[in-house]
């Protein structure tokens, strides 16, 4: 096991009604600024309940933001957060509201150009860099990217996505409350199970460090996402199936399963170009690189994969080959069994558009990706034509 | 799965030379309580290596912290924190240690009669009960009570043992090194195994809620614990399997196998008493206890204890009492794997000394343990006959 620290202070309110919470965590004299997307906490009355327990908190609202959140639509939330005093912000939505909330937090009062905070790669923003962060707490309303109780969020900016990482972004709290994702559409839990996934394995499927703890934690997560996923995509009002769903993927991203691992994220890298150029949901994308990953970087990823379909697709007959080819197979099939796509070439991609996502990979300084670093252009593009 | 709240703000700093961190996390005008046990801190240079990373700061050493906390002498050490105006405390030690700095933290400022801090069963102690709590961090020697990571404490007093909760009291941060273990004597390996075993399953064989990641979780920390046991009781210096040792105790009860799901304790509840009673370390007394518990609340527990056979033991056939009996079996023999007797006879307690037990339980009030209240003093009686 590598050295590790962890640290997450991420207050957690599970459960149905647990909305009350928030007037107990949100300080009473707050000015509150409510961020969202696309209006469909609207439609749904989830913003309703959440006004009702500000009670006579002073709020603003500040909906539109869009999926793969926009740095140009943050800066003008951030411009509200100054213009109205904004003492606290509550995110009401998915991973794309809470991703764009923490860069509004982070950018508000940083007294620099704000593109600054976006070419960091993975080095955390500390205290020094931005002074004053503005604090927030989320009401999740779409499982999936585990923004909820993490500290990490992807800002879109100029055709690329780029991460944004800092300890001081930790939500105060985040409201899970399963019932919240009855009204979400079909694909949008389907991405949800995909993303929460490809979470887990981009932590798990790299090489053995001897991390038992945390590849046991792994794998129940892989092994409830298969027992729940269809379920939870064919039945909307499920509470208990949608209850498993909504904590695996926080549970995904929250840190503890990375904790004294090494980690890939190349497939995200890989989708996240997939995104930008061809506007593939997130969790499409991830669907269709993953299982090419496993293909490519079978060497590798040897002794983890042969764990991964020993323990998680209990295969246990075979030679290594024929044991990786039916785990990649199980897991194509489970990801299809969820709506999903599996193949490029099902969203309209061609072979001669491949050369474009691997020189966006090149312009983005993404030429040696996954845990050995050994995922150069070639590589990609390999990666990308096994997913055709 | 039940509705939940979690929070825990614990920085782990984990691994060989993580002290170092200290640093960086005391505040460095802080005048420092370092609090130890019975000296082998002292012995084997561990506390040499604290103090050379507190640098500068004004440190005040109070030692003698006792296995089970006494009250009296926490009260001294609170007594010497407010004499010196202490800042910040050190905890370096096992449960122990840390268990009695959370009580001095509380104790210290606390404007009553501190035995009412101890009356409070598991309703926890609130901002408004003590209004200044000392800040305290944790360097821990011995892998067992997950005290590290949580906010409990058990104190002795008055030959009772009492639970002691708050949010207030969870370490700002706890040092994990795997090599502070290594002079540790078998016995203590043991306790620690077996002590970080039944917490487990004192969140886990309880009855279903349909609660897949926590399961899944404790599974994967009873699963490691059963695969390391052995060998960590037998080989001091193997840093792999200390480590996952280190890591699975503060998992075992951090409160993420807790969210949501039901709890036991009946366990712990019962050996307190055999401690407070015949002197037997507290591991030992969870090894007499918990497979008798298995057996006499063998109808309650029947859909949890089947899975725990199935999904730990990897027992697939026989009738359900069958693999019960098995599973119980197998428990047993693994505590025995380390060291550890199963029997209350073997401590030298007889039949005629098992009233006491059952009185003191009375007097304690803990007359209806276990997850449904089942364990009335009758139940307690003949878990203990069977444990004899």
């Amino acid at each position: 096991m590598y050295n590790f620290e962890f640290y997450n202070p991420t207050r957690i309110l599970f459960g149905k009604g647990k909305v009350e919470g928030i007037d107990r965590l949100i300080p009473a004299d707050a000015k509150v600024l409510i961020t969202y997307g696309g209006g469909s906490v609207k439609k749904f009355g989830i913003l309703d309940q959440v006004k009702t327990h500000l009670g006579n908190r002073k709020v603003v609202e500040f909906g539109g933001i869009e999926p793969n959140p926009h740095y140009e639509t943050l800066m003008k939330a951030a411009e509200v957060v100054r213009n109205e005093n904004i003492d606290f912000i509550l995110a009401v939505g998915g991973g794309s509201v809470i991703d764009g909330t923490k860069f509004i937090c982070l950018a508000t009062y940083y007294k620099g150009d704000a593109t600054d905070l976006l070419r960091r790669g993975f080095r955390p923003i500390t205290a020094d860099i931005v002074e004053k962060v503005v604090p927030f707490g989320a009401v999740l309303t779409l499982p999936a990217t585990g923004s909820e109780m993490n500290t990490g969020a992807v800002i879109s900016y100029d055709h690329g996505k780029f991460p944004v990482m800092s300890e001081m972004t930790y939500p105060k709290f985040s409201v899970l409350d399963p019932t919240y994702t009855f009204s979400l559409p079909k694909i949008q839990v389907a991405n949800g199970i995909v993303d929460a996934f490809v979470h887990t394995v981009e932590q798990y499927t790299t090489f053995p460090v001897d991390a038992r703890i945390q590849d046991r934690m792994a794998e129940g997560i892989l092994q409830t996402l298969i027992e729940i996923g269809e379920t939870s995509v064919n039945e909307s009002d499920n509470y208990d199936v949608r209850a498993n769903h909504m904590w695996s993927a926080t549970m995904a991203l929250n840190g503890l399963i990375a904790v004294g691992v090494p980690q890939d994220w190349a497939t995200h890298m890989i989708g996240h170009e997939l995104t930008a150029l061809f506007g593939i949901d997130h969790g499409q994308t991830l669907a269709v690189i993953y299982p090419a990953v496993m293909d490519v970087c079978r060497e590798q990823k040897k002794a983890k994969l042969l764990q991964y379909a020993e323990r998680v697709w209990k295969i246990d007959s075979g030679s290594d080959n024929e044991r990786i080819d039916l785990a990649i197979y199980k897991t194509r099939h489970f990801f299809e069994s969820l709506g999903m796509k599996t193949r490029l070439s099902a969203y309209g991609v061609t072979a001669d558009q491949l050369g474009a996502v691997v020189q966006a990979l090149e312009k983005h300084g993404l030429t040696a990706l996954s845990e050995n670093q050994s995922i150069t252009p070639e590589v990609s593009r390999e990666i990308l034509q096994r997913a055709l």
